[in-house]
């Protein structure tokens, strides 16, 4: 008989690791082989949180806040932001309608396992942030998975959508990242309003994760929040991680209904009682200092995302859509398979990391086929290194053959 | 028809808030009304976390450690947690059978999550910290209670555990706390191995959460990890919030098996990512430090409690064990509720509240029945608070013709 304490529950099984940190494991194995490693790995930006913000964590500190707060954050926190969102999305949203979670990833968590029945069918974008897929299931529901198209910018089109919903479904809700990880597709404010009609026709909810909404370099993000009806379908999601250089911090935040925040408020008293205090303060300061912070650090990405396209057009076999937002780009390498004879992305992933010391994911990592015949470049890395990564990609692609 | 975002999971509707917090809220507004409120209604210590751990966050910080980190937490922290532990308990333990969670709750969060399949009976005292029901229903598992008895003090006997498994059962596990929220209790050695024999001979895993290891003012803390066979059966749960002073902070630990442990990682990933990286520097110091840097604050709490026991033994109708552990007594306040004609532990709780300005909760929030004629007090508070909220209490019970 097994014994009791390596037996796990069929429901959590669900959960699987994020295929990424496969390929970071591996560029470490590469780096101990003395590879000069360059990592266009990695989801998060390179710089660090306002100055003010360490400061103010520090005087947090000092002033002794170390102690338990509420479940949904602090008080103050919560204020600032529903009137930061309500300006930036012009919306009314009350501080009754936001709760702070430990990272944007908690907040997602709990949305799903808080709206999904078991046997809800939940649309999932395909490929996407292998999370959603992972605690649909977790919560006991069926992911619906639609395939985003090359040939439309890689955007969720609710015409998609409405095909994928047969008439043996039951659809729920749908999970939508916009600015979107990995392609980098932003949706127009057509496609939002395109899929809130649906989903609102359908009787679903919108779960939208808004994590990248500054990481847009042409035209601007429309958010799933500016529908006058958000509080009936939508629960945004965002956080401080990506925009204000706090990844570490886990400092997320949900806008919905007050149901929905009430009910978080339960589920995170149950799942680790409140975010942590201190931090929190960093976070203040930053929505004290306000989005101007963030704007020369977008326009320095700007360049990255422009440089990194162009060198990327220039490898034979490559084709890359110049992607509007996040700081993502979704090379089709299907032409180049073909001419080097690589049999997958994987290989050419694996190849290209210990033969280059270049780290691209795989588009299956993301976390099915959709991103097959694909790769995510995230171009986090100054501009001399993604110049030298991508020679050393080309210079790859050509020496396997590659060249027509 | 409803709107799709007011519509809940009936798995995540399992999850309830802790009774706890009613009173708190209550106390706010008796504050509001003027009255001088003395609470002994919290469950947290009332001291700083160590001025080390402090200034090393600051230095993390500093040093720009606030980037993503492992979801099992900092592997130095790791490796440090192994080795005080093995100290402490005389086992072996790896730092590859550690992982650092936000906070106690999330390890137990995950813990049951994992190990608890739908349908599974697990054993939970009565009373007891409301998420362990919780948790285990959210799980899809059944609770079975067990009443701890007060002429056991409030110790959890394997008989009656093994009573509790009639033949209709599918024991699964138990989630045992010692020291014991809200008794104060505190498990003897052959209390912990009478529990091991049971669940071996029935093969059933033991959630241990002792994060009040380090408060036992007589004898020793056994623990469940003492058992050469723990890998087999014994999930450990502890962290840094009551010992260190860091509630706030939310960093706990879970030993277990490497299974067990792996399984947490994807758990971890796909619930928030990771802890949250600077925090847990003032962990690493505490390690550091020892446990010596605690035994002043546990001298002064052993003087609190000392005192707190007797000022509740002069309270006419008020008959009290003197618990050996966490920062907890539990009075029986069964007499005098006869004597006062107050119809339950909730109206004393309420009136006491609203007449005295004093926060003592009900054992009835610590979930069930088990804990109905009985109040946790909590004496986390300078000495000459304590004395004059139990003088309160006392003329409290007077004045309502408690004196026989």
């Amino acid at each position: 008989m097994s014994k009791p304490s390596h037996i796990f529950s069929p429901l959590a099984e669900q959960l699987e690791p994020e295929g990424a940190f496969v390929y970071l494991d591996l560029a470490n194995e590469a780096r101990r082989k003395g590879l000069d490693i360059i990592s266009f790995g990695i989801g998060q930006p390179d710089f660090q949180p306002p100055r003010e913000s360490i400061e103010a964590v520090k005087e947090a500190l000092e002033k002794g806040n170390t102690r338990y707060i509420s479940p949904l954050g602090l008080q103050e926190l919560r204020e600032m932001i529903a009137r930061y969102v309500s300006q930036k999305y012009g919306v009314d949203v009350k501080p009754s309608e936001v709760a702070v979670t430990v990272g944007a990833k908690a907040a997602l968590f709990m949305a799903i396992s808080l709206l999904t029945r078991p046997g809800d069918d939940i649309i999932v974008q395909d490929p996407a942030f292998p999370t959603y897929e992972c605690v649909v299931r977790y919560a006991g529901g069926r992911p619906v998975f639609v395939k985003l198209r090359e040939e439309n910018d890689f955007r969720l089109l609710h015409e998609d959508v409405d095909k994928a919903l047969t008439s043996t479904r039951k659809p729920r809700g749908m999970i939508i990242n916009s600015p979107h990880n990995p392609t980098g597709s932003v949706l127009e404010k057509s496609d939002v309003e395109g899929l809130l009609e649906l989903a609102k026709r359908k009787n679903m909810y919108v779960i939208s994760d808004e994590i990248y909404e500054d990481y847009v370099y042409e035209g601007k993000h429309y958010s799933f929040l500016s529908d006058p009806e958000w509080r009936d379908y939508v629960v945004y999601i965002s956080g401080f991680s990506k925009t204000w250089g706090m990844t570490g911090f886990r400092i997320g935040y949900v806008v919905a209904n007050e149901k929905v925040i009430k009910a978080m408020d339960v589920f995170a008293t149950n799942m680790y009682s409140c975010p942590p205090a201190p931090l929190q303060f960093a976070a203040i300061k930053a929505l004290e200092l306000g989005i101007d912070w963030f704007k020369p650090k977008l326009q320095d990405y700007k360049r990255r995302r422009d440089m990194a396209w162009e060198e990327l057009s220039k490898i034979p076999g490559v084709h890359v859509v110049k992607s509007r937002g996040a700081f993502y780009l979704f090379p089709n390498v299907q032409e180049a398979l073909q001419r080097t004879g690589l049999k997958s992305v994987d290989e050419l992933a694996r190849q290209l990391l210990f033969e280059k010391g270049v780290v691209l994911l795989p588009g299956t990592a993301f976390p099915l086929w959709g991103g097959d015949g694909y790769m995510r470049l995230s171009y986090v890395l100054p501009e001399e290194k993604i110049r030298e990564g991508l020679r050393r990609f080309r210079e790859f692609i050509v020496e396997k053959g590659g060249v027509s």
